[in-house]
Parts: C-alpha cells; structure tokens; sequence
C-alpha cells in the first residue's frame, strides 16, 4: 500500500485477551491512522502519537461505518474494529450496508476483512467442544428481526439436531425475550438438554456455568454472555468443578 | 506450570497464513516437546531441537488423541494441532471422545483448548461478510453419520433461511455427495441464490469463486475448499473482479 492511499480494515479483536489477537489485526492497528468502533472496544487499543481514536455509541453502526469509509477515501488508514470476528454479527455486515448506499467517490479504498476469534469459538474452546459437530448461531437480538422469524429458526435448529450458539441473548431493552427463547427451547429439546452461559470469556471478569435447560433461569444471561445449547448427542465428563462438555463427531 | 507436569493443549493453527496464528497457540508451540496431528499440519510446526513431531494419517483422530493422552499423563507438554479452530470439525471432539474411553490415569494432564481462526471465518472475511447474519455450518462428510441426517439439515436449514457454511464437501471416496448436496439446495433455495466456494484461504494456493447455484457443479469443490451458501437476504456488490458478497443484519 502507498504512503497516500487510504484503506480500509474491518477487523476483530478476539473475546478479550491480548493473546488472542491476530498478528494480522495487531499489523493493522499499527499502521492505522485512526480506529473506529463502539466504545469500549476502541479502548482496547492503546493510544500512540499519530493514532486517532473514534469511539462512537452501540446501534450507531452505520453511521460509524460510513464515518470509516469516508476517511479511508479521503487517504486515512482506518481499522474498524469489533470485538470476537467482524463478519458474525459485528461491524464487516454493516459496513457493506453503508457501501452499498455510499456515493460512487467512497468506493475507491481498499478494503479488507480481517478475521478474529469469535466469542463462540472462544467460549466453546474453555467448555470443550460443545459446537464439535453441526451447529448454527443466532443472534437473538429483536432489532432488527421480528420475534417470529427468532422463534422460527430456534425450532426448525432443534429439529435438525443443531448444536446451538446464541449472541445477545437479554438485554435491558429487551428483558422477557431471552425467557421466551428459554421456553420454545425446553419444549423443543427436553429439560435435560446441556445449556452453558459463557460470559466475558477471555477476560478478568470470566465466568462459565454449565447446567440444563430444565434449571436455567434468564437472569443466567446479559449482552456479555454467549449461550450455547448442546444438541441430543452432547455428553459431559466430570472433572471436578466444572465439566467438559462435548458434542462428537458422528450425528 | 511447572517443570514437571505434563500438559495437553489442543489448538487451531488457522487456516493457513503465519498471520491468522494467534500468539496464544504460538507461545503453546514454544513452550511444547510435542507436537500432535495429522501430518500436514504438524509440518506447518517449524522443526526445534527439544520438540518431537508426531505426524499421523487423516482419520487416526481417536488413535492420536488416546497418543496425545498419554504422552501428556508421562509428563510431556503436548500440542494437538488442527488447521483452523480445534472445536469445528477438528480434534477437540476427538480428543473428548477418546478422553471419555480412556482409563482414569490418563485423565490427570492439564488440558486446555485453545481457539483458532476456523476456516469458515477467514472464507467469510475474504468474501465480505456471507455469515453476517444467522447461519448454520454443516459437515458434509458421510464418513460418521447418515446421509439422511445431512440432507434433513440440509432442508431445514433452507426451511429456517440461514446463511450455511459446510466443511469437507468432497471427497475421491464420495463423489457423488456433493451433486446430490447441490440438487438439494437447488430445489429447497433457486437457482439464483449465491453459492461461494473458497479454496485453501491465506495459502499461496487460495481460490475463490462466487456463483449461483444454478451454475454450480460439483467440481468446484475439493476437500480442501469451504463451501458457502447465502440466505434469501444474502447480496453482492460488483467492484470489478470477485464480488463482495454480505448477509444484511436483519431478517
């Protein structure tokens, strides 16, 4: 890349822990002029001469993505940062919204994706490997879908047998949904099917339980959890504390 | 850790590039005195003097891991390596299964996953962001289940409009598998949704193609390519060359 020609990174940082970044993002967040993203997860870059910093609000993300776009037109060297990937329910999605609509001149950067470890592949690595075998994540937001199509897709997965993923599963917008979700998934899958709550994993604030569905309650979730159900072949093994949990490879 | 104890870490090497390593898994490697995995990967491992690799055949998963077990419990520090993330279609499953079965002395070494970029994400990041909204990721292998099972989830995955990723396609040993994967997929979404065949992603070897799947025939696809398939939201935005292809947040 030219010193005079803007790009454009739409990176992840990974669930949390500094070793967990690519080499990859990190390049990137070195070169860069300034960084973009929700709050929080810009804080997770240090601050250096010659690196701007844009924290912008949560739901502000095409209106942060068309900020990103903008300045990458006009030479800047800008990262957008997500926590976990950018392409599973983060910031790469909303940026090629605002492409699709941005004016002709913005298209002209270079733009590029770079992967990062996703909380799902982060909380099932501390589990286990509870998504061993075929799965599907959801997020469970309503937002941006209505509650039908999420009540949908929860049954059509337990009738497949999916190994199951769930991002965003309450918030305080929102606090009856994840309840709901709770409901449709016992009378799909028997309270006796696994459910783990990872949340913060990776950081100081980490925590992991593992039960059923039978005995989990909402209040077992917030926007930091990530919530997985195993599918009817998961199986655990004691090992004192919490148990591993695992989903084999055949069925 | 000290000294003394062995340990056993199962960790993805992503896909391929140095880059998408994380320096978790290359601290794990440096510290190691074995080296675990099917022969391909374990040569992606540069040779040190103080580490042992040990390369194995492809479906010597539970062989493998019952050696990887017990090299750990005499006191080594051991890395199962897998190519992208440990706990997608890889040997953290494995791993469980054989811990599962084996005897109660082998169950002591220190065990740890540790995540890795999937080849489904890194697929996804080179294309835009196909799995930006809810999806379903599928191995299509027949080797450890029916071939009904798959081409039901196959159905209801349509049935639940979920973005798809599927791993092994295709293999010398089933060829016919995959056309009848297509067929399926064709009847259950049109022949106009987009079908993404991503090839040895971050390698020299890389290809990618974006297609529909009426166009598609089975010979785009190795046991080497990750397949994806979009939902009935699923986009692409021409920018001369390969297209960007994106699942909208919503819907």
């Amino acid at each position: 890349m030219s010193d005079r020609g803007g790009w454009l990174k739409i990176a992840g940082l990974g669930p949390g822990d500094e070793a967990l970044i690519t080499p990859e993002v990190s390049a990137a967040l070195a070169d860069a002029t300034d960084v973009v993203g929700y709050v929080p997860y810009v804080e997770r870059v240090a601050p250096r001469p010659g690196l701007v910093r844009h924290g912008s609000d949560n739901r502000e993300e095409i209106r942060r993505a068309e900020q990103a776009l903008r300045m990458a037109a006009e030479g800047r060297r800008v990262v957008v940062v997500s926590s976990g990937d950018p392409g599973v329910f983060a910031m790469a999605a909303a940026l090629f919204e605002a492409l699709e609509e941005a004016a002709p001149e913005w298209c002209a950067p270079d733009i590029q994706v770079l992967p990062g470890i996703s909380a799902m592949l982060a909380a099932s690595a501390r589990l286990g490997a509870p998504l061993g075998h075929d799965f599907c994540c959801i997020n469970l937001s309503d937002n941006l879908k209505p509650w039908a199509l999420i009540e949908r897709r929860l049954q059509l997965a337990a009738e497949a047998d999916f190994a199951m993923a769930f991002y965003n599963p309450r918030s305080r917008a929102r606090p009856e949904g994840f309840g709901r979700v709770l409901r449709v998934l016992r009378d799909a899958c028997g309270a006796g099917r696994p459910i783990m709550f990872a949340r913060a994993v990776s950081t100081p604030e980490e925590s992991i339980r593992v039960t059923t569905l039978g005995d989990a309650v909402p209040e077992m979730a917030d926007m930091r959890t990530l919530v997985m159900v195993g599918s009817s072949q998961t199986r655990w093994i004691e090992r004192g504390g919490m148990p591993w949990v695992y989903t084999p490879r055949s069925a």
